[in-house]
């Protein structure tokens, strides 16, 4: 039984009241035998290989959103970037940073959303950490987690392999996350029915590499969006790309919430999606493979890989024209992760 | 060339900005080809065996102190954290959190402590992640980090494995870097010559194990100091300990330090100190291998563990009589890390 109803210095404090939070939350919702080991570290047993690693701090607020909270996403956003791998996610570690204050209920809450989505892809959260800081130097909660995982032999994807020819795909509808957040800002709020596409890719992805272990390049365009990952890739490859606007899936919904707010559809953050570049001949079989799977059903091709030397991300327009998507300069208000 | 004097929400959003600050900062300062990979995981190869993860955050203030920085701190604990299992530590992953208005000097300066620290711990810092809260959100900079490291054929090390009988060394002065950390703290300036004992035990640990695979646990008595560990020891391996005061080694300095503030020494936070248990046939031989060491040149015995059914550390003071070291309830004002 944790007795208080917030969260105090106390609890990362090394004392009693953080070996009751230890205890009574985090290893009983956990619950897994190398948590229940409370050692500094978790240990585990590896083949010879190959493995990944990969950490992402979350800061988003508000914590609770439609179609997930801070909690789901610190799980499945780390899972999705060891996944960008080819890799089969294992293990993950977290990192908590708490401001005094924070409500008990409100941690439990979030613990057994993380422990749900990690069973959910087949991950054990096997070691931690948290630290609690004064109220006023922190937003609530802070979570950072870091995966391992397992590349399959034969799997070789990272964003330097793109090669002119190659084909672009996309999973789903763009920019679902980033509206679901906004939608709930304090001083934003509007009425919408869009939820977080927030979800773990590792079952999709390990289908994929299973029909086509040559996969070039894959990544979950996050923070920065679709845009920014395609300008990532350009850079990575010294290539370019051409992509064909009307055939980009954005719901009505959130191409009208961009339209209110000012905002650019192809930059907003997406926490479900992912993008894959392939070579021509792949292609069909990889689009089969995405769209036999719950996450990959609207699967499509939306551009192809080019040689330029000024590697630009190139927008084909609806009307025939054709416009430059750049990286991000500045950034699009409000900061949603 | 990073072109701007203070972090702002753009080094954080993904774009051209944050791409410059990993391009110019952090894959400069880091330097090795893991990091200059730029994908959102990194990969290496593992043989078979027995791996440890290990995370922590560091919420520390001041940042920067008499023997260290937030920067060292971060690479040098979770270092340790690895190194407790007896494992070789061979990667890192950082996560930053930075407040907006973080003049950019400071993280410059704390970058390359952890690239120092890490290749002075022969361990490669390969993935990372940034995130800026607004203004008021955070506190300056946050860093977690998270370590994975090999553990050696023959070694099984846990808190649980205390037994009755059993020798608990101790490798130098107690409460070295808590003290340095509060002489700093705005509102507790005192005069003090102590320095923190941040420093990374992975080279002491290796000698160790080369000469007694079969010691039973290790552990930094980082935050809780070292009343908090043996606690955790007797718990874990459902023990007694017996400690004895007049060998516990603590420099005048930071025993007036302590008379000053109104502080137990056992409970203030180290973070270059380990607790060894091992068998009394072992003790001479780990002792031997600890004083040959730079890092353990101080080390001794400094109790024994025992029978007991209410897991109790008792110390015995230099009067002859006997004290319950319990755990800490509540806190140890001020918060120090």
């Amino acid at each position: 039984m944790i007795e208080k109803v917030c969260i105090d210095l106390s609890h990362g404090s090394g004392g009693r009241a953080m070996a009751q939070l230890i205890d009574t939350l985090f290893v009983k919702v956990f619950d897994n035998e190398w948590l229940a080991q409370k050692n500094d570290q978790a240990c585990f047993h590896v083949e010879k290989g190959r493995m990944v690693i990969s950490t992402d701090g979350h800061v988003i607020s508000p914590i609770f959103f439609p179609g997930g909270d801070i909690g789901s996403l610190s799980v499945n956003g780390t899972i999705n970037d060891v996944v960008m791998s080819g890799a089969k996610p294992l293990f993950l570690s977290v990192g908590f940073i708490i401001e005094e204050g924070f409500p008990i209920e409100s941690l439990e809450r979030i613990v057994k959303s993380m422990a749900e989505a990690a069973k959910k892809a087949e991950v054990a959260i096997v070691t931690g950490d948290t630290k609690v800081v004064e109220k006023g130097k922190g937003d609530g909660i802070f979570i950072t987690t870091t995966g391992v995982g397992v590349v399959p032999e034969g799997v070789n994807i990272s964003g330097d392999r793109a090669k002119p020819g190659d084909n672009v795909i996309i999973n789903g509808f763009l920019g679902d996350h980033g509206i679901a957040i906004m939608s709930k800002r304090e001083n934003l709020q509007f009425h919408t029915e869009i939820k977080s596409d927030c979800a773990a890719l590792n079952d999709l992805v390990k289908v994929m590499v299973e029909v086509v272990p040559d996969i070039h390049c894959l990544r979950d365009p996050t923070r920065g969006g679709f845009a920014t990952t395609l300008n990532e890739f350009a850079k990575q490859s010294q290539v370019g790309f051409i992509i064909e606007e009307d055939k980009l899936p954005i719901r009505p919904e959130v191409m009208s919430a961009c339209e209110l707010l000012g905002l650019d559809p192809l930059y907003i953050a997406n926490e479900g999606k992912i993008i894959v570049i392939c070579a021509e001949e792949d292609t069909d079989n990889v689009l089969t493979a995405m769209r036999n799977h719950p996450l990959g059903k609207e699967a499509q091709v939306v551009g192809k890989v080019i040689e330029d030397d000024n590697h630009f991300v190139q927008l084909k327009t609806r009307f025939g024209g054709s416009r430059i998507v750049d990286w991000l300069v500045g950034e699009q208000l409000p900061r949603i992760c």
